[in-house]
């Protein structure tokens, strides 16, 4: 007899046989409906897997076409320079020239016409330079015998390649030539062995210099006559949303907590934390920005770099937000006469800075001088109306009430009541902050009109004009001049 | 006689020459002068521009010679592969072998190990799957007929260099394929393309496969083996410094503020910008750290994406120090009493808070379980007695003197005094932002402690342990609760 052994469990198996054949198809319909529900239940998973990726994919298509026709265009791109290859007598099979063409194509198409203007120049610069001098260091080399030819190649293949590579770390070349310190190295290295036992050096170096122009030519006109995305027209418009969301924040976070209305959605009041994300992609596009030719309303030499600094005011004034928007988020506890009492100025100052940030970005987006003056007039009004109130608050503070537990009811109008100091605090904070907001938002105009002047944006008529030169006469008084500071002098 | 006209000079000129030959050779010396000066003037500017060129590149490099180090193991990896193809009888001259090793070096190698395997293994699979593919459709192509194999080629490159594009625009295909989209499309279409004429092709495509293999192991030997630089550690390392330098500004801000001493020197005071502007930096360092092996401390799959989320704590502190830093910057007029009646406490909170953050760094630089509970525990003591403080600031405020300019002098400690409202606003405002960063320092120590737990930091032995436990329970009092909610409450 086979023993029982609990650790073999064929055998068990085996013994549960010989008792009933009947529990045999039943295991093995079961076993066979465990594979089959495992294996349903494996492609449903993968199926849904692809189908939520599929429809990722489609929903970052329908939210920017443009995304759907770059793709076109880089297959567009690519099409007609195989076609291109395929159709000429010249070609001669792998390595020849279709291959630098098709490679040029591949590295050098970009999503906006910086980016691709800025690698094709770098890239037929850095082919020439590096070819030349690769041909300098062949010539060389092959005078002073077999011998030290190769020490000489490898020893300027050493040399020049960590030159170049060393010129990507400094910050002034990085931004111009990165692109092309690759491609240089690139095509140093490539000639200069390749030179060892070619002598058809001109011819090979006229080819590849061919090729890669006409690859370039070729994104070049695809990228600008094919529904262009300009890194300018990019830059200028990030710039104008940001501005937006900056207002929209602003004054959606204040009217919220005085209010206490929730019908602003919770997506709009935390729009400002796209300002406080967007520095790299600015970066990149000022950069690419630079390499354009004048499209549209910009010139070839626009003042692109301004536009950080109106970057980083608006990063600035995004933090004074992120500072108010802990204040509100906190259970408001506020004493709610304090927020009565103080809510008509704040509101009026976090309205009148928001509106003058909407009109800079509405006058930035026409490319018009900016003619934010009565807003900022009305917004010192404002600002020194919050101080007032904030002086009279101390009113309402009852000394010998303070560090109790107190019950209370505040008919602030009347003014008779008191309130602890501890629930001023939170409405104070909020007041300050507001302060501040207002003074970095007279810096960001100061920026944007900085702009204005750089770019020589479409000025009003003189007599326009004249009335805005009054209008920026504003009586010493009316200027909020740093927060505290400001805060303190009265 | 030829008319003196004032527009033709060259006249005048030959007239002086009639008068005294004398004269000639001195205004033929002071030109020659001119140029000369001119010249030099040019020289030296261009010379003192390369100069400071130089200057500044020598900074970089000294500043961090791993930067040298990398530009020299780009010119060895390179000079490695160009040797190779020098000594190898396999060499059949431009367009072969050696180009593609030498562009696989190029494009390939990074300064850190984890850019340098991503690329490496991106590349590697990238052209064998598009290499498949791409037999694939020259097979499809080549049974079709001469008529309509440039058709069925041209659509296929179309079709699979625009999907390809669109795949890099989802972030998740992005953030680990981003490359290897491009190596498939240039893989791809150079296959397709060639394959139009060329028989040889699985012997091509072997060829092209084994250089790019020899290339990138080449690539990764170098790089892992010459002083590494693994981004898996340049994270971490850019945490902790970053930790440190909010925890230097913070504790330098206060410090200053309230003792107004100048020693701080102003490079301390701004450190936490560093910490805004290193997100991007971060995002990709966690990106590539991901296809690192173990090294160091770090195991495979060490939890970098935690890293991020520390960043994202670190960055709210610090938004926190520049809201800090707007109330401390303004020209400082808050009254010098409040200012002492409160300075205790909050250079209290600001040195357990700042002392917490050090704790942090130094427990993450050591890769320990961070044992913070005593600073977590003084910060919220602090906390409380600055909430102390500020109810009784109340005392001070006389109400029937605010709103009025008034001289006083203010021996607060015998508390006789009385202070003007207006003059509160500042420090207050910075009491309550200071209670904000005590709480969002707790997030960032909970940050710091899930990354412990994740990446299983060494644990200090039972009986430490145990304290470190019985330190958790701090009494309910003790926790500071949400800043300005908390203030209200008492």
């Amino acid at each position: 007899m086979v023993p029982e052994k609990d650790g073999f469990e064929g055998v068990e198996w085996r013994i549960r046989v010989a008792d009933g054949s009947s529990e045999v198809p039943v295991t093995d319909t079961s076993l066979a409906r465990k594979v089959w529900l495992r294996t349903k239940d494996l492609f449903s998973c993968l199926g849904l897997k692809v189908w939520m990726f599929l429809k990722k994919a489609w929903d970052i298509g329908a939210n920017d076409p443009r995304k759907v026709i770059h793709c076109f265009k880089v297959g567009l791109a690519l099409t007609l320079v195989s076609l291109f290859y395929f159709m000429r007598p010249l070609y001669d099979g792998v390595g020849g020239n279709a291959m630098w063409a098709l490679m040029t194509v591949v590295l050098v198409f970009e999503p906006n016409v910086g980016a691709t203007l800025y690698k094709c120049l770098n890239r037929i610069f850095a082919t020439f330079f590096a070819g030349f001098l690769a041909f300098g260091v062949h010539w060389i080399a092959s005078r002073s015998g077999d011998r030290f030819e190769p020490y000489i190649v490898g020893a300027s293949v050493f040399l020049f390649a960590s030159m170049a590579t060393f010129f990507r770390f400094i910050p002034s070349v990085k931004s111009l030539f990165d692109y092309g310190a690759m491609v240089f190295i690139l095509t140093f290295s490539f000639v200069a062995v390749s030179g060892y036992r070619v002598d058809k050096l001109f011819d090979f170096a006229h080819q590849r210099i061919s090729t890669i122009i006409i690859g370039t030519s070729l994104c070049i006109l695809v990228i600008i006559l094919v529904c262009p995305i300009w890194c300018g027209q990019e830059l200028h418009g990030l710039t104008v949303r940001n501005m937006d969301k900056l207002a929209d924040s602003l004054s959606g976070c204040v009217t919220h907590y005085f209010t206490n209305i929730n019908g602003e959605d919770d997506k709009r009041l935390q729009a400002y934390k796209c300002v406080l994300s967007s520095k790299a992609s600015e970066d990149s596009m000022a950069n690419f920005a630079r390499w354009e030719p004048s499209h549209g309303r910009f010139n070839f030499r626009h003042p692109w770099k301004q536009y950080l600094k109106i970057g980083a005011s608006m990063r600035s004034c995004a933090y004074c937000i992120e500072a108010l928007n802990s204040c509100i988020n906190k259970e408001n506890k506020a004493a709610e006469s304090i927020k009565k009492h103080l809510s008509a100025s704040c509101l009026e100052v976090s309205s009148s800075s928001s509106s003058a940030i909407r009109e800079l970005s509405e006058s930035l987006k026409k490319m018009k001088l900016p003619t934010v003056h009565m807003f900022i007039g009305e917004m010192n009004r404002a600002v020194e109306e919050l101080k007032n109130d904030l002086k009279s608050l101390s009113q309402l503070l009852d000394p010998s009430t303070t560090g109790e537990n107190k019950e209370y009811e505040t008919p602030f109008l009347e003014a008779t009541g008191s309130v602890l100091f501890m629930e001023i605090i939170p409405v104070v904070t909020l007041a300050s902050i507001l302060i501040e907001i207002a003074v970095r938002t007279e810096a960001l105009v100061g920026s944007v009109e900085d702009l204005a002047k750089l770019a020589n944006f479409a000025t009003i008529d003189d007599k326009f004009k004249k009335c805005d030169m009054k209008d920026k006469i504003v009586p010493d008084e009316e200027k909020p001049d740093g927060t505290l500071e400001a805060l303190q002098r009265v």
